[in-house]
C-alpha cells in the first residue's frame, strides 16, 4: 500500500498508543474527584498541558483538550462571537478555511454579524491587503489558518499578527492543524490568542486536539455541564490528553527531519509530473511540503482516485462529488479561479514512512493511465 | 486499595482496549474519505453503531458516537430546542439531574424558553404527577434521567413514556448513563426519542458515549465543519467508537450476573449501617444496587472522605465544597429536604471486581472513626 493521504489522517504511532494504555490502565481515574486518586489524575492532566505548550513556547496561554480540532475551533470562535451577539460586530475569515471554520462564520452570519470572507491570491495564500482594508475597531475576531489542507499554501502568520495588533477588541485564531508539528514554528505563538490543534494528523489518536489560548481570554461555555475545562464540560479523557500531549511532543522532536524527508519526495514528484503537458500543479513554490495538489487534464478526479486505488495507492480527491452532480473543489477554485483545475485536482499527503521508491512507483502508474 | 467511587468512573476493561488498539493499528484510515480504505473504515463505523442499537433492542434508532454523556445531553437538548428560540416553547427536566443536562436547560431558560423543573419525591424519584400537570401542547422536550448519579434512584421511565406520548410534539430525551449496561432495559427503547449512554462509567475508554435517537428525528447541527455525523462534524475516532460499542455489548453481557454481585454488596452494607444510630441511609430501598448513598451525623462529607482515603478507600463526596463555604449536596437536599443530610453525606458505588470482603473492611474502618 502507497498511502499518501496524510492530510486526511495519520497513523497512530506506538509510542502514542503505549501511553494510551499505560495511562487508561495506571491512571484511569476521574480527574475532577476531590480524593488523592483524583488527585492523581489532575496532576498528570496538568503536566499534558505544561507539554503541550512548552513545545509551541507559551507562557501565557491555557489549554483545552478537546475531541479534535472541529471541536477546538467551534469552541474558539463560539468562545469569542457569543459574547457579541447582536452587536453587529465583524469577524474576518478566509474563504479557503476548513470547513469546522467556514461553517461557524457562516452560522455567525445569519445571526447578524458582520462577516468578511477575505480572497485568496493565486499562489493560494490569505489576501493580507484586504485583511488590512478589513480591519475595523469594532472587528472582534479573525480566524485564519496557517497551513491550507488542501493546496498547503502557508499564510504569513507574522504579517497576519503585526495586521491584527493595532485592534485591540479583535481576537487572532489560527486554526494551525497543518502546521503545528509538521512545520517549525515561524511565529511567535505568544502573540496568537487562540490555537487549534490536532493529533490524529501528526501520528497521535483521533478524537483528541487541543485549543491553546491566551489565559487571560474568558470563552463562552461551549459544552455545558460541570465545567471541568472551562468552556468544554465532561470527564476529562486523561488518557486522551496525554496522548495528546505526547503526539505533539513527539512531532516536534521529528520535524526537521521530517521536513527534510517529505520535501525530498515532493520535490521529485514535483519534477517528475512538470514533465507531463496533461498535468498543473496546484501547490505553489512556498507550499508545504507535505501536501502537493495537481490537476490532470480533462480528468475528473474520482476517476483518477479510483484508477490509483486500483493500485494500492491512495490518495485524496480534495472534491466531493458523485456521479450525478460534479462539484469543483472549492479551495482548488478559490486558489486558480479555474474551474477545470478545481474538478480534477488530486492532493498527495506525506508523511516519514513514505519512500522515494513509493513517489517512483506513483510516477509509473501515473503515467500508464490511458483515458 | 477499595475502590467505592464507580459512578465516577470505571476502570477500562482489557477487552476494550485490545479492540482500540487493534482498530488504532489496523483500521486507522479516515472514515469519510471516499477510497477503499475509508470505505473500509466507514463499514467498521456502522458495525459500531449496530452494536449499540442492537444491546439496546432498537430498530428505528440512529447512533451518533459522542466525546461522552455531556456532549451527547448537549447535542441532544441542543439538537431539538434550537429549532424553537423564540417561541415561549415549555421544556421539562427534573431538579436533580446531572449538571450536562441541568445546566442547558438553564441557558435555554434565559434564552426564553418555559422551563418547568421537576420536584423529586422522597425515594429520590421524579414526581411524575407533576410531570403529568406540566406536559401541554406547547411542550417540545422532557429530559429526566433514568438512574439518578447521586442517590441511585431509579425513574419509571415506562410511565414517563406514557405520559409524554400523548403530546405530539415534545420529544423524551433520557439520561441513561448510570443505567445502560448496568441494569436490564426496564423499558422499549423504541419509545424513547432520545437516549444517552457513557462508555467509561460501564468499563470502556473516557471520552466517549453516544446520543442513540429516533432516525425521524433531524437534530440542529452542533458541532460545525464537515458533517460527519450529521449533527455532530469532525473527523469519526473509529477506535473510539468501536471501543465505545464494545463496551456497551460487553456490559449488556454481564448485567445479570453483575447486578446479583453488587446487590450482595449494597444489601450486606445497608444491613450493617442501619445498625449504627449516627447514619442516615438516603438511597431508597428501590434505587440501583450500584449506589449506596448516607449521611454521618455531624460529619461534614469531606472529613469523612479524607478519613477513607487514609485508608486507602475511594467514596465519593457528592458534594462541591472548599474550607470556606461547604455547600449541602444538591440531589440529596432535593430528596431529603434535609439541610445536615445534605452537608454530610457519602456515596458509595459499586462493580463486579468489590467484594463481600471490602464492604466488610469499609464497615471496620467507619466504625473506627473518632469524631
Amino acid at each position: 500500500m502507497i498511502y499518501f493521504d496524510n492530510a486526511a489522517t495519520t497513523k497512530p504511532s506506538q509510542t502514542v498508543l503505549d501511553i494510551y494504555n499505560r495511562t487508561s490502565n495506571e491512571c484511569w481515574f476521574n480527574a475532577s474527584s476531590p480524593h488523592k486518586l483524583g488527585t492523581k489524575s489532575n496532576n498528570l492532566y496538568n503536566k499534558a498541558k505544561a507539554l503541550v505548550t512548552k513545545n509551541l513556547n507559551t507562557t501565557n496561554h491555557n489549554v483545552i483538550f478537546t475531541s479534535g480540532a472541529t471541536e477546538a475551533n467551534n469552541i474558539a470562535i463560539y468562545g469569542i462571537c457569543n459574547k457579541y451577539l447582536n452587536q453587529n460586530s465583524r469577524i474576518i475569515t478566509s474563504k479557503i478555511e476548513h470547513p469546522s471554520v467556514l461553517n461557524c462564520f457562516k452560522d455567525l452570519e445569519q445571526k447578524g454579524f458582520d462577516v468578511i470572507y477575505l480572497d485568496t491570491l493565486n499562489d493560494g495564500t490569505v489576501d493580507l491587503k484586504m485583511l488590512e482594508t478589513s480591519l475595523n475597531n469594532n472587528t472582534v475576531l479573525v480566524s485564519i489558518m496557517w497551513v491550507n489542507n488542501i493546496i498547503g499554501s502557508i499564510n504569513n502568520i507574522n504579517e497576519i499578527i503585526k495586521l491584527v495588533k493595532p485592534y485591540k477588541k479583535a481576537k487572532l485564531h489560527i486554526d494551525a492543524v497543518q502546521g503545528i508539528g509538521k512545520l517549525p514554528l515561524s511565529f511567535n505563538a505568544n502573540e496568537v490568542d487562540l490555537i487549534t490543534l490536532s493529533s490524529h494528523k501528526i501520528h497521535g489518536i483521533k478524537g483528541a486536539g487541543a485549543l491553546v489560548y491566551k489565559e487571560n481570554i474568558i470563552l463562552d461555555e461551549f459544552l455545558k455541564g460541570s465545567n471541568q475545562q472551562l468552556s468544554k464540560s465532561g470527564t476529562i479523557d486523561l488518557a486522551g490528553c496525554v496522548a495528546c500531549a505526547k503526539s505533539v511532543d513527539e512531532a516536534f522532536k521529528n520535524i526537521s527531519s521530517t521536513v527534510l524527508h517529505v520535501t525530498k519526495i515532493k520535490n521529485y514528484l514535483i519534477d517528475e509530473l512538470k514533465k507531463l503537458d496533461y498535468i498543473t500543479i496546484n501547490s505553489s513554490i512556498n507550499s508545504s511540503p507535505y501536501i502537493l495538489n495537481f490537476s490532470y487534464n480533462n480528468l475528473y478526479s474520482e476517476t483518477l482516485m479510483h484508477y490509483f486505488e486500483e493500485h494500492n495507492i491512495y490518495v485524496s480527491i480534495s472534491s466531493a462529488c458523485n456521479d450525478k452532480q460534479r462539484k469543483p473543489e472549492r479551495t482548488v477554485l478559490e486558489a486558480t479561479k479555474n474551474e477545470d483545475l478545481a474538478l480534477t485536482s488530486i492532493r498527495l499527503s506525506f508523511h516519514m514512512e513514505n519512500s522515494l521508491d513509493e513517489a517512483k512507483q506513483f510516477i509509473e502508474v501515473l503515467k500508464k493511465y490511458r483515458k
